[in-house]
């Protein structure tokens, strides 16, 4: 039966894949009339006339990224997927024509072509020196053949799947196992690809392979890919497989969004082309709907504007304006429940796929459906099963807390266990610094990951958490690193007013665990939200606790006297230490140690919990950096050394702003007079934090037992505190 | 007969000095038809309503600025001058009887005052600690004296002038010559406000007095204020004679925008009032209309966004956002030539003056008069008679040269001389580093100058220009700064592709001079217009040359080599250099230098003439500043060492751009592939310029006889070059 339904499904007629006969006829009958797809196909219809204009080139494959063949071949791919959508939605042959010719060109190209030339791949392709690239041009071509399969002769077709299609899929799979049988986001690309150029061909074999790998094919185990990874550890493959393992049950992808966006496309337009092709497969319900999940998280992991939180190997800037994610929006109001929030997302990007899910989206923004995409708090775990960390994100007002306590996250990981970064309305208040690359820009170390990625930007203390020892978590190896994680202790959004994270973990230090907890408060008593962060370490031994907090802007003030140096020298000689110059050196305050800047017109300030025996750094990124490839960014590190177990108690304010146009600074001055640890055992740890007009509150966090019924009571200071949950605020 | 006439004038009903009767019956009958306007009014009316209901307080004068008296005081005067005239616009007695009643307890107060208790002024107030602010307190409260006049009885009108006004305007001026009788802009808002209540009171003693000085007074031409000015060394006073002084013709006010949008106010409301009550004087065409003349150059002294050239102790983010520029833009419309532009300008202020002007601007924004203000390139001489050098600001696409070579700008000035910055689309490339202060936050030495405005921004290294010998231009003394000036050689923009500002000086250093001559050329090989630099440096001595650029951002790439050090030391140890960390050190390349940068997503290029003896520095600013009151921006500085005559070119480039969304970088390479001396006389300088794809160019400037049409011929390597004017361009 299923055999049946198959048949029936695969011999619909064509265009099937993305684009459908009955989509075409709708957007026909609304052309005109629906303003972000009528401007989305005006401008492919300008790009692909230029390049029909300026004739076919399909030349034979020599160059590696950045040159010319390797462009040209790249340039091809797109352009030939829209002059196929270009055909059908205006019925205008030209197009049609033009894919037919180019796709002959490559019949009588293909046919002759060895190995690419070039050799650095630990799997050559033939048109592109990596089967990467082979599969992403055969996941857009594929689409652009099932737009001209009509318009072609059988004869034609005939020439093309045998001499072209047949032989590129099975090169980029059963020729490149290495490449194709493996979880990882390069074979998602390789499944997609052989699964769509399948599904348009009707060729069973292909698409299975597609869905679960190469037939009764296994690996050597222990065999290892150029970036040092396992080709294929436990014999998992294929597209299903490739959404089981990076994908959490709530949608996280394991390397984090900057990645996601980055595999996204092949996951979601091969779905929707299994979903129109294979309707049976219910590939939108895989795994509880996780494709669709997904497209939710990385929604919410951007900030205010958009742009991605750059954890991990993230490049700051990218945001959901990126052509993925045009893709993904609008596939997720199609095939998901039409979230109206999405269309608002649809109508910032101005762009919507020319096919049914961007007609759906073009006919939402038409009929004034679109409300704001409202960002809430939410809790992202992390793991194929969810239970391998997470990332919690608290927003209240302006203020986006992002809590990392996520799992190594691949190869592209940083160690930075319980760090987080904090935003205001888009702008960052203490910074996560991504990555020490600058992607494509070829005077950047050809645009590749710079060695200061290692050095620097995934080090620990190059992340807002602590360093112990001058050391990264985990030793900063990655088999370390990739066999441990944080745990959830409790993450609490129920009141708005007080919404909390908490997490621990073991491993990042032989002998040591660390729980913190980050709460962001509104209360009534302040302007705007707070951050109050705890982080509890407790050690067998004795250690140096380096806490850094990376701020931008000013230094407008401290409570403490500091010391500047007058030349600069590096913290340290290793593990990132030797990329810090350290510009100012202070014993910290008895009580509290205060902290005041200014960044892009607004007041913040950092109060922390200190002793005489602190130290306060002011340092700056730049040290050992002599092709200038890191930022020269600031940050105040606390430093507690010979410690066992101890607690670093910490609040951050933002409040009032200065407008250089009327020369006004409001509320310049912190809300804060004191913070006070009142109580700290294995238990329960309570914080006192005193207004400067002496409003008192209390903040207790279960450090054990905080699940949401448990019932608490506790005596401080012969004071009784009883509350019900994780913990307790008044 | 002059006295009839101004009878007749000042005999008109009131209100008459800034609203007037017949503008009231204008604004009524417009009401709620004239949007900006309507805006502007509701704005006020709720926060004046807001005061109201609060009460009124006048309380015993006692603080400095920041205090509460003084806050309280300054906040009194604008809620009159409020209230004043929203009695009139809404006709409604409310507004009138909370004047009046405010008004009569500063009569109950002022009447008992001593001199204010705070000392440490030159020139003690009574209300506030120094006169200037006691003056501000009559312009605006003389507004709202004039708005209720009528609705006071002939009593209340009497007790106000004998026991308030006239005692207040006695105290500024007669009683305080020190401060009112002089050149300078405190003795603007004292002549301002004397004018003002005498407009009001038709007192034409204090109206002549307001214009001419307090009669046959001489004061000690030998004595200083507190800033170390003289009081009076020359006798001028009075309004008109601050007219003269500080603005040139072309209205360049010689201390730059950031301060002329300071003094505005007083000079064009007083203006106003004049004009409204005494028009016999034609005050508008005072000085061949100096007056709206200077709004015209203060706009014209702003970038893409509205933001003033930081020149001198300029606040950087200052721009025509200010409510000064209301009154600026609003008068220059109603008494100027009501020009369409000053109409865009306005709806980007988005509020207008509650007075005729408001009203004249308003409806010319409903009637759709309004077009783009199109800031075109311009020279703004400096000086009284417009004979001490100026400001060239040369335009073309986003493209924005800023040449100073104006004189000292009194207390507030620069050792900058032939120093510039330069915009893209009212963003720095190359920037002024403006002042070393932050207005009105307390937490940064009281909001006041900071030590390091002198010691950092003041000097001539902060500037982008050249330093000799490590000592700021006219040994950085004031006394000698404001004896000399830099004069134009030639400003030439009649062909928009070939802009061209040229300036020499001669006493900065002795027995050096120096002719710097900057083009902003369009060519059709280049993607965007770039900045040709040449600055020719005669001496008499060998000397060391040091010639910074400030950018921004991230270094790309050199073709030269350079040393990083692994400890930052200070540059020097005065004048600036101390505050200036080495980053970097190269020596240069034999010909030409070339440094690639990015910053804001946008690519730049540098490439200047060397030689295998000069040295290039990486620096950064912050060294010896030990309460982080200085930005830490870098800078590439050109080191020539031991030189007597010598030549600095160099152009700059921006060029394409790249995009974190799309992660794609175009263009990102310089245009420039060499840059060449050809020549380089006492009468002429040549360079050429050849692109990559080898076109050649030749800029050649006329060192001495620059003349529009004086005719040049020329012979270099065998070519032969005529042309008329001051430059060749091919
Ligand atoms: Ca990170
Ligand atoms: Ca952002
Ligand atoms: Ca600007
Ligand atoms: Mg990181
Ligand atoms: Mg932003
Ligand atoms: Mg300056
Ligand atoms: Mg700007």
């Amino acid at each position: 039966e299923t055999n049946t339904k198959s048949e029936l499904s695969t011999s619909q007629e064509h265009p099937k894949l993305i684009l459908t006969a009955q989509g075409v006829k709708d957007i026909r009958a609304q052309l005109g009339n629906i303003p972000i797809f009528d401007k989305s196909l005006q401008a492919v219809k300008e790009e692909v006339d230029v390049e029909i204009e300026a004739g076919i080139d399909v030349p034979v494959p020599k160059d590696y990224s950045g040159g010319y063949t390797h462009s040209r071949h790249k340039k091809n791919w797109f352009v030939l997927q829209k002059a196929g959508l270009l055909y059908q939605i205006l019925d205008d042959e030209k197009y049609a024509k033009y894919v037919k010719d180019m796709l002959m060109q490559y019949e009588a190209l293909y046919k002759t072509l060895p190995l690419h030339p070039k050799t650095r791949s630990y799997a050559r392709g033939k048109l592109f020196w990596q089967c990467l690239n082979d599969s992403n041009w055969l996941v857009y071509v594929s689409q652009a053949y099932d737009c001209v399969y009509n318009y072609l002769t059988e004869e034609e077709r005939h020439k093309l799947e045998t001499n072209l299609f047949k032989p590129f899929a099975d090169h980029i799979s059963v020729d490149s196992p290495q490449f194709y049988q493996r979880v990882h986001n390069h074979s998602t690309w390789g499944n997609a690809a052989v699964g769509m150029i399948g599904l348009v061909m009707d060729d069973e074999e292909l698409i299975n392979r597609a869905l679960y790998g190469i037939k009764d094919l296994k690996l050597d185990a222990t065999k290892k890919d150029d970036d040092g990874g396992y080709l294929n550890k436990d014999g998992k493959a294929g597209f299903l497989a490739n959404i089981e393992e990076p994908f959490s049950p709530d949608g996280y992808y394991n390397e984090g969004p900057y990645y996601q966006r980055y595999a996204m496309y092949p996951f979601l337009i091969f779905a929707e082309g299994l979903h129109n092709v294979k309707p049976e497969l219910n590939i939108f319900d895989y795994k509880e709907g996780v494709l669709l999940k997904s497209i939710n998280a990385l929604l919410n992991l951007s900030d205010a504007d958009g742009d991605f939180f750059p954890l991990n190997d993230g490049q700051k800037g990218m945001s959901y304006y990126n052509g993925a994610l045009v893709t993904a929006v609008d596939i997720s109001y199609h095939f998901g429940d039409q979230d109206p929030g999405l269309l608002s997302i649809a109508k910032q990007q101005d762009k919507v796929l020319l096919d049914d899910s961007g007609l759906a989206v073009a006919l939402g923004i038409k009929n004034g459906k679109e409300k704001p995409f409202d960002k809430k708090s939410i809790n992202l775990s992390d793991g194929p099963e969810g239970k391998q960390g997470g990332v919690g994100i608290l927003r209240n007002q302006d203020l986006e807390l992002v809590f990392k306590y996520a799992s190594q996250g691949s190869s592209h990981g940083h160690y930075d266990k319980l760090s987080y970064s904090l935003y205001e309305n888009g702008e960052e208040i203490i910074q996560d610094y991504g990555l020490a690359r600058f992607v494509n820009i070829e005077q950047k170390g050809g645009g590749n990951y710079l060695k200061e990625n290692k050095t620097w930007a995934k080090q620990t203390i190059a992340h807002n958490t602590v360093t112990q020892n001058e050391t990264s978590h985990y030793n900063g190896k990655y088999e370390i690193g990739s066999q441990n994680h944080p745990d959830l202790h409790y993450f609490s959004t129920d009141n708005d007013k007080v919404q909390v994270v908490s997490s621990e973990v073991k491993n990042t230090y032989p002998g040591t665990e660390m729980l913190r907890t980050m709460a962001i408060i509104k209360d009534e008593d302040f302007e705007k939200p707070f951050l109050l962060d705890i982080m509890k370490v407790t050690s067998a031994s004795a250690n140096q606790y380096d806490f850094p907090y990376y701020y931008f802007g000013q230094v407008l003030q401290t409570n403490f006297e500091y010391k500047s140096p007058e030349i600069l020298k590096p913290l340290g000689t290793k593990n990132g230490y030797q990329h810090l110059y350290v510009e100012g050196v202070a014993k910290a305050n008895k009580d509290n140690s205060k902290f005041s800047w200014l960044n892009n017109n607004k007041f913040y300030s950092l109060t922390t919990v200190t002793d005489n025996n602190d130290e306060i750094l002011f340092t700056r990124i730049g040290a050992n950096d002599p092709e200038f490839n890191l930022r020269r960014d600031p940050s105040l590190l606390l430093r507690r050394k010979n410690s066992k177990n101890t607690l670093f108690v910490t609040t951050i304010e933002s409040h009032g702003n200065y407008s250089p146009v009327t020369e006004s600074a409001l509320n310049s001055k912190s809300n804060i007079s004191s913070v006070k640890v009142l109580l700290d055992t294995k238990l329960y740890t309570a914080i006192e934090i005193t207004t400067i007009n002496d409003k008192t509150k209390i903040f207790i966090t279960a450090n054990t037992n905080a699940l949401k019924e448990v019932k608490h009571a506790l005596t401080i200071n012969g004071k009784n505190y009883e509350w019900s949950g994780s913990y307790y605020f008044k």
